[in-house]
């Protein structure tokens, strides 16, 4: 489903085909989400930052679950990400323990102690082994974990296990989010029902390389290890690897799947009818998530699909599409409504892929502002057709059959605001 | 001077060794700007954007000098960037002439075919071969040169030099720069006394590889091509191509030096004193160029040195100094007063350099606050300390001897609404 040629529309309209059920919650509230059979969920207040809001949360398997989990490519790793690194290379996992408020990122030795020690805590209080304990954190950098204040919550966490949906995790891992971000996908493998459900958090500091800070994802699917690896990673390369708001890596970006099996199904194995099924569910749902992502970009106002095609290679379009995605050019004149194509075969040209651009078309939601590399009159027209809440732009390269989408959204003086202004 | 460790603090101290004089234009207006002799400069309205401002200029030296350029990396490189790359070969020329509003960029063949016939028409009117003019452009992409409206004055710009001061020229070729860019540096070469000036435009769309979008310096210099070639390369390694506004590397960047020979020397030729004495001029010269348009940035209201020390080595540290000054985050922090260096240390993470976290030192305005890649608790010190309007952070990696600066400017709200609103 997701081909090399990146994720298209019509991919997406192709998903009707799997009988996949779609519910956005924070977008529109249309009915309870759907969950996963043999998931337990907790949320407590820890006054990690500040006091005032949830900013602790538990997703609970009730059996030990198979786990496969994606992380930074940052040089600088959180606490956190470094013990979960270790963590998933056992394929399996029982919790995983959520903070927002401190990214226990830069904390050093006394970092992954605290991350150590909050598994064993909530281990010990789920009668689970210590290591089957996953933690990921998200929030400001280089602050010590205020332990003093987590310490005493974190039984009263995993008493509570069951209090809590899995909407009210979605919102407790928030940061400068707006909206929860969670989506269900239900679908029949093997003649049972499965369910998976995502959640994840955005909003600033997302670029390529898992561009997700936080990501959770569980499925009552009955799945093998390997399986449930590859089918992560293929969903992550198209979605999460390719959205952008700020061009800013984090060191906490994590993407979690646990799969627990109490669908019933007989275990999916790769290379199976279950297994296309099921990857391409993960891979839609991982897809709506990172377009949450992108919808919810600190201070934006618009969502941008960025499409190169007919690049030499797809690295290629991803490359250019990127420079695209990221150029503070492009992002302020698609908030002003400005059809100015300059800026974006400018930013092709200096993404460092081959171009030439006596070749180039560009569109604009639709309507062709560039052929051949030179103007085709219609800006004032494009002006309008910008005016509009999702803007596609279009770039054929003709030099070859690479093609790539990446999802941004545009830069305001929001943004300004917001980051200027996020510790205070 | 600009030794592989960069352009250090003591390196610009240094310079008073050399008997430097510079006149900074624009920022006090001390006196009239000392201009090499043999040079006579035009101005001129040709309403290329819109009516009323001079738009048009001409540099001509009174006879043959030697030249240099360096032109962009970007692969979609205007028309007029594309004749004289191909004029440069010669490593002569008698005149430039510039026009502000229109970039020439992304018009086909009719493009070219324009930059030609500017050249043509000054050439003629001048009686100068029509390869000795050089033609530059800056504005907006994509748009065709207004001919009609600009052929008429070129005579006239030809016809009237002398008739205005480097000054008008250096104002005639601004775009959203938001004062005129003028240095000078004079000093004895061979016991002859030479002049040399440069101005420059800046503002936007400002990056690695030729930040600059346009900058000619002028002397009186006698100087062989290689040496003088070799002295603009060195002196834009560590100006032009180390300052950031936004990260977008433009279509025309392009820096020409003309050397006419007036002052009288013994013509400098490579490895020799007197090259010694004028490189480390030019590379002044450049760096100080290079400072005003960083300090006149889109929105800009502070200065930003990104200086990365004890790299592996000095192309780690630029790229690690890049990633800083490019990081939207790192940049609206430094305009809210936010000694968040959680976010240089993450930018230092994902610039894709060899990162040891636990060795890592962050000050900021000299002040420490990560040490060993952990907080030092003084972020409230730091913060006031950020209220400054020059702001250097300093990044001590500990794992070589790699050192680079890179010059920028914070991000604002007034950037987005330059560049929302540009061409309207």
């Amino acid at each position: 489903m997701f081909s090399a040629a990146g994720c298209m529309e019509q991919d997406i309209a192709g998903c009707a085909d799997f009988d996949v059920e779609i519910i956005k919650k924070g977008i529109v509230m249309e009915k309870k989400t759907p969950i996963p059979k043999g998931f337990r969920f907790a949320t407590a207040e820890a006054a990690i930052k500040k006091p005032g809001r949830k900013d602790l949360a538990l997703i609970l398997s009730d059996t030990d679950a198979v786990m496969a989990g994606m992380f930074t490519k940052n040089a600088v790793k959180a606490a956190p990400v470094r013990l979960d690194m270790e963590r998933i290379m056992s394929g399996k996992g029982r919790a995983i323990v959520i903070n927002s408020g401190n990214a226990n990122a830069c904390t050093g030795v006394q970092g992954l102690k605290d991350a150590e020690e909050t598994a064993k805590i909530v281990g010990a209080a789920l009668s689970v082994a210590e290591k089957a304990v996953y933690v990921c954190s998200t929030g400001v950098i280089g602050m010590p974990m205020p332990m003093s204040r987590l310490r005493p919550k974190l039984p009263e966490l995993a008493a509570a296990a069951g209090n809590a949906l899995f909407d009210d995790v979605a919102a407790a891992i928030m940061t400068t989010d707006t909206f929860p971000k969670i989506l269900s996908i239900r679908k029949k493998i093997g003649g049972k029902p499965v369910t998976i459900t995502g959640i994840c958090k955005g909003a600033g500091m997302i670029a390529p390389n898992m561009a997700t800070m936080l990501g959770f994802i569980i499925t009552d699917a009955a799945i093998g290890t390997a399986a449930l690896k590859k089918a992560l990673n293929a969903a992550v390369k198209t979605s999460f690897n390719r959205i952008t708001i700020d061009g800013d890596t984090s060191t906490n970006d994590t993407v979690l799947i646990m799969a627990n099996g109490f669908a019933g199904n007989a275990p999916i194995q790769a290379a199976t009818a279950d297994y296309a099924v099921f990857a391409a569910a993960v891979a839609k749902l991982c897809y709506e998530l990172a377009m949450l992502i992108v919808q919810d970009g600190e201070g934006a106002t618009k969502l941008v699909e960025v499409v190169v095609q007919n690049a030499r290679t797809e690295a290629d379009a991803e490359k250019a599409a990127f420079a695209i995605a990221n150029s503070m050019l492009v992002k302020t004149a698609i908030y002003g409504n400005d059809a100015n194509w300059g800026r974006l075969i400018c930013a092709t040209g200096y993404s460092g892929i081959a171009v030439d651009d006596s070749k180039v078309d560009i569109s604009l939601n639709g309507l062709m502002v560039c052929k051949n590399g030179m103007a085709t009159g219609r800006d004032v027209e494009a002006n309008d057709r910008l005016k509009s809440k999702k803007v596609v732009i279009l770039i054929n390269l003709k030099l070859g059959k690479g093609a790539a989408k990446v999802l941004t959204c545009d830069l305001t003086e929001d943004y300004i605001k917001i980051n200027a202004e996020y510790r205070s």
